[in-house]
């Protein structure tokens, strides 16, 4: 019988972590403060979505597994550094993540910086390291993640964030933000995925790809929703922490209603990109309704 | 007739000043902010040691320039964002850098951290993108970057000078820091212009890393010896910058007379490393002489 969804995710949180553990420098090593630090900050549990996404794109292309392992930790890699980054001081001044203390608060400041570098440092090593697939897909791969990673992405959104900070987004400007903050390493991820299973089948990238663009979005825009109505239940009424802070949502650009509508929209044309695959995409199928039906 | 050394590092800086330009990205693309501030940490005239290492490097494996370029970004932009990160209120807290100020001075600390990420990034892009050499060589080069850049190389080198601060070191911990923080990444500079000549002559870029090694120490203890000097004609007394600060240094561990005798032994050894080199390995040869004579 084939896995749940929830089943399903916690079985590749588990692979990904037990990767990360063997990937990541051993503690003992000198610099031990900057190696315990970089354990601290990628092996906290977490959903791990994006290497989910590397597995499900790579098992549904024919890659196994094992080759999917230096991929996946190479996104978590990037996604836990730019965390640590993110909660820096300088940028959103957190001091809990995932109800622990941020990096920088559990050991330092510069400590924390020099985390984040390393690590994108070792994702990028991981992935050049990996046995398979061939040396052409493998530099592929680095290109992907580095487009995904760098300023025409993942931290290009970030200064788009920032510059953001007390001005009027429209609707496109606000979906830019988000296409290169967070989507560009979702699609990243099951990019990779793909890659490692048939890098020459255009038309199956192409439809992960367009899968890839819809969650991403629809991801935020169910974020925003749960803000909003999180904040809601529990300081009774309708406004969240990100109105009260000016941030822009799509509940408080277009309304809580039409925003459900379009998460769902979105889902839909998730799924719908999916057609050419059979049964094999189901779990891709049910995240892309998991995002939008969520609670928390 | 060949160049001198300081014709030929004007050359090269020149020519891999033109290549960064080319490679970063556009000020005018989205987000400008932050475009304009990679571009202002890595534009700023400096020596470019680390790209004339590839250029020479290259050259003397039978590389042509062009192939040398995207190496030659790669490393000074790995440079320029360690610079950046290094500068911040939370490491060394600079407000200049090579008379102008720091990028978190002249833009702000959130753009500086990006800007470092995104540098980074876009160097493992800038060699994986290049057409040439072979896809195995270019693998290789992700790997020997990555490598020389991450907890192991360069920022492990920078987190063991953080971790020294107050403590006393001897010549062998010295040595290893130093060897990490700026030695690893001149190493890896005369590795990947190697590689993009004859990546299978082993014996010739086991000359080079030795002959880098040499070099990497030799600059910094060298450094050393600038500082105890320069301070002691400026201020009229004998301790520099480093000793008020309870730095670590050779000067300080071995004595003055001794830290020039090992500078000069190990700029003998670079150069005895190269014998196997023609004449073209000379402007080589000539910068293992400057590097200990110089005096600024």
């Amino acid at each position: 019988m084939p896995l749940t969804l929830t089943e399903a995710l916690a079985v590749y949180s588990a692979r990904v972590t037990t990767a990360l553990d063997n990937a990541l420098p051993d503690p003992a090593l000198v610099p031990e403060l900057l190696h315990s630090a970089m354990r601290y900050a990628v092996l906290t549990p977490g959903k791990r979505l994006r290497p989910f996404l590397v597995y499900q794109a790579g098992i549904l292309m024919g890659a196994d597994e094992v080759t999917l392992d230096a991929p996946a930790c190479a996104v978590e890699m990037i996604h836990a550094y730019s965390l640590v980054h993110d909660d820096l001081p300088a940028m959103d001044d957190d001091d809990l993540r995932r109800g622990q203390p941020t990096c920088h608060r559990a050991y330092d400041e510069a400590t924390a910086i020099l985390v984040g570098d390393a690590l994108q440092s070792l994702a990028f090593q991981l992935i050049a390291d990996a046995g398979i697939p061939a040396t052409e897909v493998r530099l592929e791969m680095v290109k992907t993640l580095a487009q995904a990673a760098g300023s025409r992405g993942m931290v290009g959104g970030q200064a788009m964030d920032l510059a953001a900070a007390g001005q009027t987004l429209n609707t496109a400007q606000l979906e830019d933000v988000h296409r290169n903050k967070t989507g560009a390493l979702i699609l990243a991820s099951l990019q990779l995925g793909a890659l490692c299973g048939a890098p020459q089948d255009r038309a199956s990238r192409e439809a992960l790809t367009r899968y890839g663009e819809c969650i991403g979005l629809a991801f935020q825009v169910q974020d925003d929703i749960l803000d909003v109505e999180g904040n809601a239940t529990a300081l009774g009424k309708q406004s969240g922490a990100d109105a009260q802070h000016k941030k822009a949502t799509y509940p408080a650009l277009m309304g809580i209603e039409p925003a459900r509508e379009f998460a769902h929209a979105l889902s839909e044309e998730a799924i719908k990109a999916l057609q050419s695959f059979d049964a094999q995409a189901d779990l891709l199928r049910a995240l892309a309704e998991y995002i939008v039906n969520r609670d928390r």
